[in-house]
């Protein structure tokens, strides 16, 4: 790989960052590709989507944490210098995937990708191999190279311990956004030794693998990464700002083919429902965008979205209840039924959310999606999967669970200017 | 003043804050006015303004900062309590005001208020005692209580004890402020002892006194805030981002007023560049929508428009050097007129910024903004201006520093595919 | 129980604590107390042992930690003012208990205990009850007063509420030490969420409980827990120190008993040897008495008590191996041969040591040692054992740990400038 | 220099360290110094002598602060690896000076070396370049090597870079020192950015200094010591116990000389009373010692080192007031006939003590003890004076304040049991 075109910076670059303190850039590549459009952009997306509502800390831009992967994976690299089986040729490829890892990310992602059936790793790929600034930055280091890029962030390149420090069960993304995300929430989990863990990573023929004497850093990146995932990203209130979101898209999508007349055109989105969606208009559609639309969308006459979408504005969100798939699915078509005659159309009101979380696995074939494990090298030189040495993680690991949620407008519920006898069947019918 | 209609909340609401850990609320007032779509608002207009192009952390909003604001202020009351001078009575009033201190901040408030010569302090009080949700909470206090609010906000209520909690030299307001910063950029200054500080607070007659005992902790407060101004307020990318902004806000309302067909019309500035614009104008005016219009503005065929718009979006900013008022107004006249020679209009692109600040100062008769000193209660009893006290401020107070700087398109200057003669004129003048 | 003799100070005293930040005293018989010279005898007491052998900042005293364990007792008392099940007049009793819990403490108790036949508890009754500056300042509340405060600390008190605030899974001690011991040795473990944990913890009938809604600090705490063991509290290299103190405790005890005429007369021991201690001498025997004695037994003649002595002075501790009792038990009686022929004498040069955990563990009727389980108060107001909600905690509990290690001076073998083919063959054991 | 006897280690040994997380040795050198008796005894003498009984968490010892000195040593010289001036063949000599500067600290060596008249830096040069394991351990490293240590602690060493790395305004003792007494006793103040400055500083002829870019970090290092020297080192409590401490040195001193019979001989002590103290006389000199000494006094017949020493231990300290030396010094003779005819030896009981602090200072020939100044390199690598470009420097540069105190028993002035009057009139007198 010809590194020609790159060199170092004159003087180094650093950005103050909260998390990791400095972030240091020496590569005019990486300085190149942090100044392209489709990288700025990053900043107009929230790393949380909607958390924001249950954790007013958590406006942090994927920007942030994209920096904080590349500034993470620099420090890997840092420890792997002149060790057995890491090739310093891959330095460059392994920084820019670290850095582009979420190119492709949309406003609001989770939901949408839902709704509009997108996928933000397709959108990675098109990025790094399609017409885009980043595309012309990194053509400069060789035909091959935006490539080769995508190929790592898409796990199919064939050096896998390339791979495996961007993407795998202790990673430089999780690392980063553990401890990002812990820190803008406010929240007291997500913290664990990473200068630790770094110290004892080491560069394997196929894998980043950790000393043995490292194993209790890794048990407690674990129980953070377990406890971020309910106490934080699973959080039922930003599920219900989640769902409301879901259902303005959904709502706008099937007014669109409805033929609805729009007040306030969605113009930035008539690409994607007509299924030919370029990348600038993809570029276009950042999280101020969409925040426009909800904002606009609010004097629609369509009662549920204008609706839906002062609930967003304003944070009127929807109440939950736990939802037992079991006993309530069968008062389900009834409840639809009271819905629909309340005039509360419960396909947007009355909604189920479920989420569930594999806190650390190990290998099993043939599953759908196969998770690498983390391996331990011992004093002895041999590896050893981590749950045969830790307690902790193996009373944990391969225990997927799963929450049900039952979203609805409650203050609709208990407005009983109307429908009361329905409303009052409802609300006796959610809370037996 | 009865308090009857607002009691306390059956369980106390809690938000996870990060400066303060939690912020707590258990009065039925302060919940509902947090609800009001008024103050969620604030969650779509930065704390910071452009300060997040310089330290990527800094995307924390005035939703944030006013939450502080209430908690220090409740966290004072509670110290207050059962002391002489201090009013109970008082305490919700209190709160209200530190709650709503910010509500009228817009977009970018200080490159808006500037271009297009509004008073975030006006909408203030307009939003308090206009037709709005949060008029409507505060009345069912009392006729009078909304004015009274306001009139804390704005210093002429008649108890000086109560506007002083929220806005004199060290209030709730710059205690938040300065820590909230400090911690979403990510910079090591900004820390002092708040605990310290709010343990050694006392109520007066007409302000809060600091026992001197505390002397040291109010020291480092008023030196972090020295040091946040220069470090953070007054960085000068920030400045420059800020420049830009001014600029475009400035081209746009130029274009308006010479008739320019706009691609895209500013729909949401109209009212304000005619000099008509309603509350509800104001409110709808946040920065998700100001973003929107940066974004498709790059569009505008316009070429001074589109180019800063690009450059904010994009984060292509202005370059600068240090400024000698002196020295440089002498070329002053020729560097406007190369700039127009060389097709850069002078008005948008050679700008000089100047910043300034007085870390403390004492009451000094006459001035136009005078400043209250801060005082210490002596173990005598008496009272003492700080300065007499402390070396370190006195040894800073009333020592206004200024700062110059000239900002200008570096870029456009060292792309000498024209104008090249003129543009190394300009360089040589600039540099010289 | 009348509490007239003490009042409320003038002025709230505090102490800078680095965990709690601030120790706040009111009461004038908690301030006696700690004026106490048995109280103030805690500064010369390490909280964690020869810890600071293994990680240097672990300097901490038992007077730390007793001021701590009071203010999270006072703050935990706080919650529950006003609260059913809680009486007030048992505020002083709880915070008595509190501070006085690790009162009778000697010098390096682990080893010392196990030597000595002692027991801190038995110790702390009699400096409550017996003749002490402590007892003393009891006594002006009332003539059973002392002895309450005994019962509490003994958990013979009726009122198990009481106690459990002070000794239970999840009590003040722990909650202490936990934090104090993290912040001392530096390590990334020993943080959860104490402020949360406060806010959840509800007064029963005859325990503290905790409210659902709170079950996830619980669990990153038992996890802190489980960390802090392992990492800290049974650092292989602590247990190496440990081991060579007990055995020097060990020899000169035995020394003592075999008539041998000591250089430097350790009277401070004497009563203890010949089990006849009184409160006074107990009182006089900290570790700064212990420390100088190890300086001066340096020079004594007896080679193994000096030799052990210089090991633990200037930190050559013993070597240690994963034992595994089960394979090398048959070579023990070997071992031991081939040590005493090499002329290291294998009673004090060839240890076992031992160290177990159990993470976590509920009621199981008819063991030894009942713990009481931590329990939830659940939305329904009924209680939930901890490990039925939590899957983590469920994962580990009463999942008992140990780890077995066999310590020895390599020095002494490695340095063949004698019986080199017996220190070799030893070699070839241990390490076969 | 031959370096060719110690080489790497083949592991990286870490120390975990609170104040910067880990401590890194990877030379053999350090490594065998560390584990020399000499540096070992440096955990029995504690960093910030009677400090403890002010601030409970500042047990921490001189082997901790010279670790950290140490390491951030190493951290400088891993940034002037390669720059200009900076001569790497230096680095394991800079490294040992910055390990070793603190060696020949005594027991308490404020009061000690006042009451004894000794100096810790002779006693440092004594145990580099006499007959200690630190000495042998150094002269592997070539003849000379121990004495060119010795001449940089002294700051005789020829290149004053080397020196100025441990001893400047700006170097890694006072940067080691501010950050860990700040931790330890759990104040707010003595945070600084340290990872910034390490930064910026950069090699010259004969000194370190300061990237101009780094301005702000060293003005916020220069606040943090003013503000710990005021607030940690000369806090009048711990001035009262340093009060107390010299007085019991002074007793014990003079009885020896007046041929007193002690109950307990003070052997450790014989050898300094007589001025012929030898280097191994001095080792066995720790705190531990010493505290044994304090301890067994209590129980002397002498009135007055019995109660000296029953007030340090038991921290019954002497209370204290401004002292006005103008105004006091007037009634000084009578203050002093009065004390002598209560009772209460003046010699012993009543003391001013004075401290004071230059916070910065730049060169001014001809003084005594003149400080080198710090010096910012320009853009234009010019060297200024840093309090000609920073105000709040200059402000407080070469302002040198001294605060008196007078200390005394109130506990003896208030029981006035007899000598009624006579205490009156001296209370009357201090407090007039």
């Amino acid at each position: 790989m010809s590194e020609s075109y790159y060199g170092l910076l004159d003087e180094e670059k650093v950005f103050k960052d909260p998390v990791h303190r400095y972030i240091h850039v020496r590569d005019e590549l990486i300085w190149a590709l942090i100044g392209t459009k489709e990288f700025q952009r990053l900043r107009r997306v929230r790393q949380l989507g909607t958390t924001f509502l249950t954790f007013h800390g958590a406006e942090h831009t994927r920007f942030n944490h994209s920096l904080g992967v590349y500034e993470i994976t620099r420090r890997i690299i840092e420890v792997f210098q002149g060790r057995p089986y890491w090739n310093e040729e891959e330095r460059l490829l392994t920084l820019c995937a670290a850095l582009l890892h979420d190119i492709g990310h949309g406003p609001f992602s989770h939901s949408f990708e839902k709704v509009f059936d997108t996928d933000h790793e397709e959108w990675t790929r098109r990025m790094i191999v399609g017409d885009t600034e980043i595309h012309n930055v990194l053509l400069k280091m060789g035909d091959d190279f935006p490539q080769k890029v995508a190929d790592v962030i898409e796990k199919t390149y064939p050096n896998k311990l390339v791979t495996s420090i961007i993407s795998s069960q202790i990673d430089a993304d999780r690392m980063d956004y553990l401890q990002r995300d812990a820190y803008y929430t406010g929240v007291s989990y997500g913290h664990f030794d990473m200068e630790r863990i770094l110290r004892v990573m080491r560069p394997m023929e196929d894998q980043v693998v950790i000393k043995q004497s490292g194993m209790h850093a890794v048990e407690d990146y674990i129980m953070s990464r377990y406890q971020m995932y309910w106490q934080v990203y699973f959080h039922p209130v930003t599920r219900s700002a989640e769902v409301i979101l879901s259902k303005v898209f959904k709502r706008v999508k099937d007014l669109y083919e409805q033929g609805y007349k729009f007040k306030q055109e969605p113009k930035h989105f008539y690409s994607l429902f007509e299924g030919n969606m370029s990348l600038d208009d993809y570029l276009r559609l950042d999280e101020s965008i969409t925040m426009y639309y909800f904002q606009i969308w609010q004097e629609e006459e369509d009662r549920i979205l204008s609706d839906l979408c002062v609930r967003f504005i304003n944070r009127q969100l929807f109440k939950y209840i736990e939802f037992n798939p079991n006993l309530q699915m069968n008062d389900w078509p009834r409840l639809q039924q009271l819905f629909a005659q309340a005039e509360i159309d419960p396909e947007y009101y009355l909604v189920v959310d479920s989420s569930s979380d594999l806190p650390y696995d190990f290998y099993r074939p043939g599953e759908e999606e196969e998770r690498l494990p983390i391996h331990l090298i011992m004093p002895n030189g041999k590896l050893r999967e981590l749950s045969r040495e830790s307690d902790v993680v193996e009373a944990i690991s391969g225990k997927k669970r799963t929450d049900h949620k039952l979203y609805f407008p409650m203050d609709c519920l208990t407005d009983q200017s109307d429908h009361k006898e329905i409303k009052q069947e409802i609300l006796s019918l959610l809370f037996k």
